[in-house]
């Protein structure tokens, strides 16, 4: 900003750069994480302070009732024009509500506070609000979602993929359970790190120089400021918070957006044309392709996965904030801006897969037709299992071979075992029936305890998470 | 964007979540790369079909009257409320300009195309322009500030450093043409990329399948749309064009940001306290700290640094989109859109970096200071290179001890030779005049060819660049 | 590895590639990390299943010592000899164990597991044990000496500086004490995610499909085989753990490092000579420099930070390791493989920062100079926040001004303040006699509570990290 | 490495931490950049300088002689012994040579040089060496084996994929072409960046102090120097040369790997099961699974996207070293180690897609019943451009509700249109005959030029590499 510079108020949000700004823009996170957000937070800790010298005696309570109602005043855009004059942001807030009290106020504004007590603490506050107030909400929104399906699909057979082959027979509940699951432990995991979110008010280097000055109890002096905000302090801080606590954090939202992007790649595989195990409902007027009439797009899916690839990138920017010399350099300021993107771009693709999963539509034939594409083969597994349990020799490599004839020979595994006249009788007599109820039907008995283990981890999810289940 | 959904217009500033819009957005470069300049630059892209089908007798003149009119009153907010209706971006905008047309018309809108050959020959053609109008120019003005600097201080002595020690004597000039030489490096291997930056009109799955409909010559008709834009296709497409071209721009922008902030931290370094041989010269109301009154901080260099540290984090988004399944899927869009960022990032600290260089103050009596600190040992060097080539056995140990010696008798290291009866008469009798000198008083005369390189690098830039040095 | 190829088995370690093999290799580390490591843990993980199946009654005790005397004798090279016929590797270490013991004992060897069931397991055995025995342990060493440090030198003032500039005083211990709470945080920390590192038991697709072949209650038998190895398994698996709680534990101690890169930024900034305040203490015969035998370099220093640069690329390959298609893809197989460099690079920085800290020199005359650089403005801060508490209009900007006219005119703040006949009255009547102290002598009294802090803090982590300090 | 500490000089190959040495371990690649790799090519750069300063006069041609049986001989193992002595590298290597040469050559051993005169420009040299002899040459090989494929396959009729969904018909020789035309682009680009690749000989902070002692044209000298070497030098070095030229090189190979990784994941989703376009060939007794005898996995091309991850995380560790303080600081030594290792994977993942790719089973039955699965409504493209460009109003629109009304009822789209009473006499007067073919037959007639421009590309590329092309 250059001195002088006319700032424009109000801008065409097709003007902006970013697609956080005009795309993925959403009203509640800017809430907290807009710049006008920052101003808010930064107006409610010079507010804390003034209410804690009141309380310690020091200003009366006129006072308080004048900067409480001055601080309901003060606008970014003012901020930004005294900014644009004395090129220092705190300073210029500090003098927007200076402005705006009287003289016998204008002493106890700031008072013995340096500007990041005031910045670090309301990036706290706000990171802290937005995580109790959105993330959290939403995510629980998705996994609520993510529960009502594992629960309506927990007996639905679906063949199990490893490598993109098919492997052993799940159930489609079970491969959703999977998300439950993780999803369930980062929100709790964010939950976990809510507290630990740090204020300060240890002035220009930490060392408590300036409210030293006054008090005689300078860190209790703290204390009393952030409790106004709920807030404890850094057991210790230079001119800013220790990085760590919303680093944690960050790298945690990142890493869930990271499950949102896994899920997301497993949808998208399952709606390929060739699979079509489910879809993304089109709605009534919704165009799939501007030249290809018959597409279906997991554009929802694709998305998520996008979006991802920014987390990821922002995740550098993160750790690169936390070297900062001595009692702190600048160099972490610009970049933390940054921050409030993650959030919005967490939040957006959570919204998104929300609605997304909330429509899935699940394609019982296909995923019915595809169980059976390996069928002939599919009891491979359990074959060699039992027959090395029962002390077979070499029972891998000879189910191994039987497999590759089976499929030359286009005939099911257990035909070929049944005509191969030194293993019949061996697996006739020697093999329990329920193993050879498995081995001969494995499509719907060799799916472990599929079923039951998505329902228990579901239930457990929504208990824990005190999510009422619809299904 | 949600089906219905009412899509504001105009929105304050400061309810931004990006600090590239309400804080380092630049109307130079949002008119290429906000989200208008993009509509913008698609409309270009759907004209320059008409015009190329005009040439081809397949529509009239005035088919391409109307169509241009359509173009030039299409507005993006008008898209995304289409967009939201048929959930589908470029078919909006096809729908947009097609409902201003005349029936007669409309079937020529878009025709044989697909989306993203309108939408990546739209990037192609901004991210070109944005470098020619805007990144290049100002990189050549920083520059020349730099060149300026360097000619103006190449005779000016400075001790150089290597890890942050004093090693041995140069110039100011010396230590600046070092930026000159690599970002004038960056400037020409961004002109290269520049015609590199390719479009495509191939289709929907890049063989060209639509075109062939109608063309017998599909490649020739995609080369006239695309020279309309000044462009050249690629060689093969798929459904997009291949990332390559762009990702070697955007790494060059990233790698000239890295540039940027290494001279920044050098400035700051410089900058410190105990250092004091430059400062950003302050302007007449700024204000340093919010509670220190006598600060001079690096805030303009921090910043810089600040945010390269944002594009380090960029770079890995721009590497993740390489990967596009078959003939593409989407997860590369989101992500692609934060490019813009990365030009916008670099052009705000290419803009700060040449404002404050212009104004940079350098201290030359601290530089002055700062050379005779180790006045007495700067010659260790050329005294051990030169008992070393006069073939004095072990040389390098010698003069170790000796240096040792002189810093802890607080001597001159010359002195300490002239008291050594062993190494006096060897001095004495085998150097050569020329060396002694340069050993005697190293400050002056030990610093190679220091003032001439800086000048000829600076030199030899300003004629490549065609830059007209004021000095 | 071909078919056939000859595996080499041993190699010069100069001809190895990674610096993490031929320069900061680490006995210890190797012992968990190395592929060898990997070896034996994999070995274990199966006797572990042997020994559950005796328990189990399913095989004899026989059969048991059998395995464990066979898993003492396979050695990796014998692995991937068998590996290079097969083309699998985990099937390669079965047949291994296989070929070891008797007909009877082979078929319980594997029994039900898949690959993954042995090999995450064992990884999570092996990153919980290095935690365990290794890097925590070192990082306390560490933490120790930092302790030492803060409060021997808790007392001993030293400027504060913010941006590069000199702020207000502090101590040094105090800016020690810093790092002593970052990095007990983070130690803490990392103790608490060990026991978040579980192990899985579950088969080829998580849904224990090949042990219900046996059981009844297949997750007891999982939760019986992990317990042999101290492990608790995953709520859910498919045929891989999870991803999260690994990712935690390696963001951890990534940031860790990030901590040690910061104290180490500072160490050489404080050792440039122009600052001079530490050192790192040179041994008799280190050579400094190839060609400048007096300097003195913090090649230590820098090498941290250095290293710290691989971590921070290291945490990409871990974040994009998180998203495995549907059961399972091995896209993430060779990428894990590099997590034992993360530890080993950690383990050779804490060691090396551990041994230069314990020497480190602190120049007690330089940080005196230093402090009285700006001995004369320094009082800026308090006097502007005295002021302006005692209602006096416009301190800052007032103060501000004084703070030039000191400069201009390099005379003590305080000279001037008397000199200003608006202000001596003002100042002699209305400030109290303490603040009028700090004022007046801001470099011994301006500290705030830098001296109590640091010590209070010191003793605190030794305490809870339960280490005896020396001082 | 401690002083006085016990150098292993051999170790089992896995006792490696890095998968680099001990599982994807290249013998080509650690000759050139492995540590004793890089001693040889220091020894060579010491070896340049000797040669010089015989062609100067300065030393005889016994000396030269002497030098080169010398560096004969030195040993990395030796240097190491050296450092561990005195804790500088290149001292040690220069005192390795000096105790092989007589008192009389001593002296002109490292004679004017600085450390990294000698590190960086050995760098240079071996890192152009490992290009121009492994790098391209195998990135060559596996462009053969494309352009056979392409050539092949050029006809063979493929569905063309977006977003993993069917949408227009190409040829698997087209989408295999992408291949050869991304990689021929890269290999250009690595090939055009080899001769930037630059060295350096100006001594400690880059101003020629030291060579000025002796010579008045210093720049010369370096030239002859680095000539011996086949490189040229910087334009400008401070201590070392500056990062670009080689950060360019390591983003480029990077971005190779990037297109490996593309290649992989297009093959695996075709090689899943319900796809089975291609297959791996397996070999006569490799396993696929340990526990599923019938699975084929994808394992090469895991494999290769798998260390793509790692290839990104390194990309940040070479940006991060850009930046270094001054006339240089160490911080961007130990991480420059890893460079190695990125030449090391990309090596590895190259030679081992030629193999896998050599023997790549096409399996045209999959590839046939695919393309048949979306036949009957895959016409909905070029029906609805022809109808739109005929003038039919609202023909997206049109063709979008025949498609799902095709899908409902279960019918060709083209019989739909037959039943449309108001669109068949349309489509029977308007259409063109040409046109009409590729309505009624898309999978074989809607297909551009695929064939020919696969073809096209590929010859064009084995003449511009002058490959001979075996068909």
């Amino acid at each position: 900003m250059e001195k002088g510079e006319k700032i424009v108020k109000e801008r065409d949000i097709f003007d902006s750069i970013s697609p956080i700004d005009y795309r993925y823009w959403d009203k509640e996170v800017a809430k907290f994480l807009s710049e006008n957000g920052f101003t808010e937070y930064k107006l409610r800790v010079e507010l804390a302070l003034i209410k804690t010298l009141h309380k310690r005696g020091i200003c009366s309570k006129e006072v308080v009732g004048e900067v409480e109602k001055a601080c309901g005043q003060v606008t970014t855009y003012e901020v930004y024009a005294e900014e644009g004059r004395i090129k220092h942001d705190i300073r210029a807030l500090v003098n927007c509500i200076q402005n705006k009290v009287s003289d016998k106020a204008k002493p106890f504004i700031h008072m013995t506070a340096t500007s990041f007590d005031i910045s670090d603490t309301a990036n706290a506050a706000r990171f802290r609000d937005v995580q109790t107030e959105i993330v959290i909400p939403e995510l629980i929104k998705l996994e609520q979602i993510l529960i009502e399906i594992t629960l309506r699909e927990a007996e639905t057979l679906q063949i199990g993929r490893t490598h993109g082959q098919h492997a052993e027979p799940i159930t489609f509940g079970f491969a959703m359970v999977e998300y439950v699951s993780r999803l369930g432990d980062c929100i709790q995991s964010l939950k976990n790190l809510v507290p630990q979110i740090i204020g300060k008010f240890s002035g220009a280097v930490g060392a408590y120089n300036a409210s030293s000055l006054f008090f005689d109890d300078p860190e209790k002096f703290e204390e009393e400021v952030l409790s106004e905000l709920g807030l404890k302090p850094a057991e210790y801080s230079t001119q800013i918070i220790p990085p760590e606590p919303l680093m944690r954090m960050l790298s945690e939202l990142i890493s869930t957006g990271g499950i949102l992007a896994n899920l997301s790649r497993d949808m998208r595989n399952l709606q390929r044309t060739e699979i079509g195990e489910i879809g993304e409902k089109f709605q009534g007027e919704q165009v799939g392709s501007s030249t290809m009439p018959h597409k279906r797009n997991p554009i929802s899916f694709e998305n998520v996965e996008s979006i991802w690839k920014i987390l990821i990138g922002d995740l550098i920017t993160v750790y690169l904030n936390q070297i900062s010399e001595h009692q702190r350099d600048l160099t972490n300021s610009a970049a933390a801006r940054i921050y409030g993107e993650i959030v919005g771009y967490l939040v957006s693709i959570t919204k998104r897969l929300t609605k997304t999963m909330k429509k899935l539509k699940i394609d019982k034939k296909s995923i019915g037709r595809n169980i059976e594409i390996q069928k002939k083969v599919i009891a491979a597994e359990p074959l060699y299992i039992v027959l090395a349990a029962n002390g077979y020799t070499n029972a891998h490599e000879k189910v191994r071979q039987l497999t590759i004839q089976a499929q030359q020979e286009n005939k099911d595994l257990i035909e070929i075992v049944y005509e191969d006249t030194n293993l019949r009788p061996y697996f006739n007599s020697k093999i329990p029936q329920k193993q050879k109820r498995m081995i001969v039907n494995p499509v719907f008995f060799y799916t472990g305890i599929a079923a039951e283990k998505a329902k228990e981890i579901a239930n457990r999810w929504a208990d824990i998470l005190e999510i009422e289940v619809k299904i």
